[in-house]
């Protein structure tokens, strides 16, 4: 902003609101009018919430997610099959796939993929403690959900190599068409993934 | 979401952050991990800030701003023109004109424009202070700086009512081609009221 129009506080605000993702200079600014004009209903609950994320947030020791409880929710959760294991990149492909419903096992969330390039190595990424986890939690098959990048796929290639030995059975998530896809939207490589691994109708 | 992936204090962020304008239930949901993830550098300061504003952020007694003093820093400004008063609906009318460096004088917050239709009268706006302030501060023009709407031009009409008699100069926002914009791009209106109001050269 070329000028303080308001308090520093209110500038604060909007500079910080600013920083979250989807959210440029002139949005972060409409954002903190709006929460300023709702103090009550909106501004007080979502600074306690703020507060309350901070205090109790934490990345579970065991996966990698993030949560208020450590191990996280479904780390701790007994109803879930201990023999399936999904490797995803990020907290958020995790979530995602929570969303889909159709993980009955548990995640190792990577915190990135392998990228020589910029610098992001195996140590840079939650790899070590996979084979122990494997052994200790008696994983019996890996789904590599991994992005379906170049650097994901190195990434995919690098965990097939770690586990060489373990006996567990690794998996990769299916290309083909989305669901509502549109054939004619859609990229040459994932028309033919889609052709070469079609299923019996 | 369709399942609680993470604790409901995530959950509860995740929620109160979709309300924001500028963010949905998706990107809410990837705000809050950026929040979760960048918890010392931004989840903390957007706390701390929200926590301030809540405490202190008032409505201007005298013009309508929010800000956190009371009267509000433009109304305090000593070197503010007090024969110029800018009427606007709203607090981001007023930004927007700060942001521009064009107002001396300071402000007058509607808090929206006269819609009988949606059952907003005089009432409901900041309209009866408006007399009183023009004689008490001495202002000598007024300037309707409401939104070239049909609502905002019956407001204008109506300021105009009632403060005639007073003997204040009343103004209103100059019609035009925006600075940088393409006459291809504009409506008639606006493109005759640029011919109509033409300065010299």
């Amino acid at each position: 902003m070329a000028e303080r129009v308001a308090g520093p506080e209110i500038e604060r605000l909007i500079q910080l609101l600013a920083r979250l993702p989807g959210l440029g200079p002139r949005s972060a600014r409409r954002a903190a009018l709006h929460l300023v004009r709702k103090r009550e209903e909106l501004l007080g609950p979502l600074a306690d919430a703020m507060q309350v994320a901070r205090e109790r947030i934490a990345t579970c020791p065991r996966c990698g997610n993030v949560d208020t409880s450590e191990p996280c929710t479904i780390c701790r959760d007994g109803r879930r099959d201990p023999s399936l294991l999904v490797v995803v990149e990020t907290v958020a492909d995790l979530w995602a796939l929570e969303r889909s419903g159709a993980v009955s096992g548990r995640y190792h969330v990577l915190g990135g993929t392998l990228s020589p390039l910029d610098g992001v190595g195996p140590r840079e990424l939650n790899l070590d403690p996979l084979p122990g986890r494997i052994a200790e939690e008696g994983v019996r098959e890996v789904v590599i959900a991994v992005n379906a990048t170049v650097d994901g796929q190195t990434t995919a290639h690098y965990i097939t190599d770690l586990l060489q030995g373990t006996g567990v059975k690794i998996t990769r998530l299916a290309h083909g068409v989305p669901v509502g896809g549109e054939l004619d939207y859609l990229d040459e490589g994932t028309l033919a993934a889609a052709l070469r691994q079609r299923t019996a109708f």
